[in-house]
């Protein structure tokens, strides 16, 4: 199998699982409890939020443990906004985020929250300046995601923080969920108050997940209770998910530098190819896009024949992304870029990892263009 | 090892920790995705699914799953209440709820809710015909706990809900967390509207939850986004969590009746002993208490020294809810039943599961009558 679909999900490191079950069994107690198995899994809790916060150049009081990349999202923005609603109620944030972004900022609207939705260009850029714009006396939150999981834009994070810095009482959020060992950032230096990760997008277990929330950052708990993780996030801990994702952060991130280079020959190597075949379109912009993911078009392919077809030979990949592709809805991501919504409906997803191989790409190649040639043959 | 700390948290069956790692790794699909490698996943959801409406006796899609008890208790209030809000403002709970409940209500406090919390008799019980004095026009929800964390009280829930099912407007939520596979309920016949469960405290995996809701109960997400679990909490599914705990709840639930009576004996075993040492006094209710939770002081000992002294025995107690052991906080409930300070800071709270076994009774009794005369001695 070659699964190209790793901007949906990810296979779990082997050690990962092996560390999940080696915590989940030897050490199961409630790190809460007063007794020495609570106190082995406590440490082991601290242990894991001392690596994380050095692996990501933060602080251990900076690293909130959640169940994934949603929960972060909604916490940052809605436990930003309530906790924060005394200083102003306007946020602004983009045209082409994740829907727990963009759910969560609705939800807020309905709560009597502005929100300004900041349009993008052709390659799914915003303007800073056009951010800069759109800043009032009453604006306390700017949610920008990182890298766009269905074309891979990558916003400029360190020149909007630059910005924002001057603004101090507005706080600035990055849904970082597609970024995380493919576009490094230094939130510190970034100047970004809140961060959000998600443990299954590099190879850790599904239910777990980072939110950085900078030092002096409060925010109104989704999940209140106990006060487990420092007050903002109540309930056991999840502490074999833990430790798993702290070793899948930490394999993630060695020869980072490597793995982002050989990803990128992939893309190139698949973009290369791409363009050799006449009916392709390319979404996925020339510049400022993430290493990883590669969104075209055929047309006039139905993209769910497409998928299967490719699947068939062994080949994952997707229509768009995981949240939108069973709902049928055309891509908000396209349909902000400019492309006719027809096309935005038959358009495809790759997304690469660093287990990816460079023999992969001619044989995704020669399966996209014998895909291509038996569809158009039955169309005619 | 003898642990009697079940209520803070339990260890995982094996073929949980099995099936967990089966699906992590042959099933990590994204079960949104439209490629088989997602679809199988979503299979595997649907069957879960499907299989924990079957054994809770509810429809499928009253099932949400959820990462965990105080994710659940959070979801079903203030889901609840901002969804309602237009019907009214004010909310019925309990003098003794856990802080995932009474820390919620605090929240929406802060947003212009009303909440009125019951007080208890010395057994623990709230009054019913208390309760309907309090219901009021503007009454959306009333939330109590099924099973008191901390001195096993059980709630009238049954009674609770026929009284209720008078008043179509208000949701009913119970907090079954402690109750599940100790207190045997049916949902429906006991006219529940949402109900909170948690994987971990009954020998599943941490993260991993059920909220019941419903067919018709409509709630704010916390986490909102690709509209996951039918809408009500998006993210990515933790799939292996959710299988593993389905797996967690046929066990439990296999041979139910025999369980309870199994350590219901036990309680009783342990009780009598206790009831032998001069210096003890019994918390938990003679009656309507659940089987599993003995909550007890001995009269002028730290507690945390005699959990100590027993763990160098390999029997592992706890001071008082995990939740709260570690803040040194005197414990609600204990306070909420008329126990002096001074005692209610020196409680002890055993919580069994139906892996312990007769042959421990004894062995617990003698190990804490050799810490009192211990610590007696180095007290005088």
């Amino acid at each position: 199998m070659i699964y190209l679909d790793n901007s949906a999900t990810t296979e779990p490191y082997e050690e990962v699982v092996e560390s999940y079950v080696k915590v989940a069994k030897s050490y199961f107690g409630n790190p809460s409890s007063l007794h020495g198995i609570g106190g082995r899994a406590e440490q082991l809790l601290t242990q894991s939020r001392a690596q994380v916060a050095k692996l990501l150049h933060t602080k251990p009081q900076e690293i909130i443990f959640t169940s994934g990349g949603s929960e972060g999202n909604n916490l940052a923005i809605k436990g930003a906004a309530l906790q924060y609603q005394g200083r102003g109620k306007h946020i602004i944030t983009s045209a082409i985020e994740h829907p727990s972004v963009s759910e969560a900022c609705k939800q807020l609207e309905q709560l009597g929250f502005e929100v300004t939705y900041l349009p993008v260009d052709k390659n799914g850029l915003i303007s800073v300046d056009g951010l800069i714009d759109e800043i009032r006396n009453d604006t306390i939150l700017v949610s920008i995601i990182h890298v766009n999981n269905e074309i891979g834009t990558i916003q400029p994070i360190e020149e909007i923080g630059r910005v924002l810095k001057r603004y101090p009482k507005i706080l600035f959020h990055v849904d970082h969920v597609q970024g995380l060992g493919k576009v490094p950032t230094n939130f510190e230096e970034a100047h970004i108050d809140m961060c959000t990760i998600s443990g299954h997008k590099f190879n850790g277990l599904k239910g777990t997940g980072i939110l950085y929330s900078r030092q002096g950052v409060q925010l109104s708990p989704l999940i209140a209770g106990g006060g487990q993780e420092l007050g903002v996030r109540s309930g056991t801990e999840n502490v074999a998910g833990i430790v798993s994702m702290t070793k899948a952060l930490r394999m993630t991130l060695e020869d980072e530098t490597f793995k982002i280079r050989h990803i990128s020959e992939l893309k190139r190597a698949i973009i290369d190819g791409l363009l050799q075949i006449e009916s392709v379109s390319i979404h996925t912009p020339h510049q400022y896009s993430a290493p990883h993911i590669i969104n075209f078009s055929i047309s006039g392919l139905k993209p769910e024949v497409f998928v299967h077809l490719l699947e068939e030979e062994g080949i994952i990949v997707s229509t768009t992304s995981a949240c939108s592709s069973k709902k049928n809805l055309p891509s908000k991501t396209l349909q902000a870029i400019g492309i006719p919504i027809k096309q935005a409906n038959s358009s495809i997803r790759i997304s690469l990892s660093a287990s990816n191989k460079v023999e992969e790409v001619p044989i995704l190649l020669k399966a996209i263009q014998q895909a291509i040639t038996k569809l158009e043959s039955v169309m005619r």
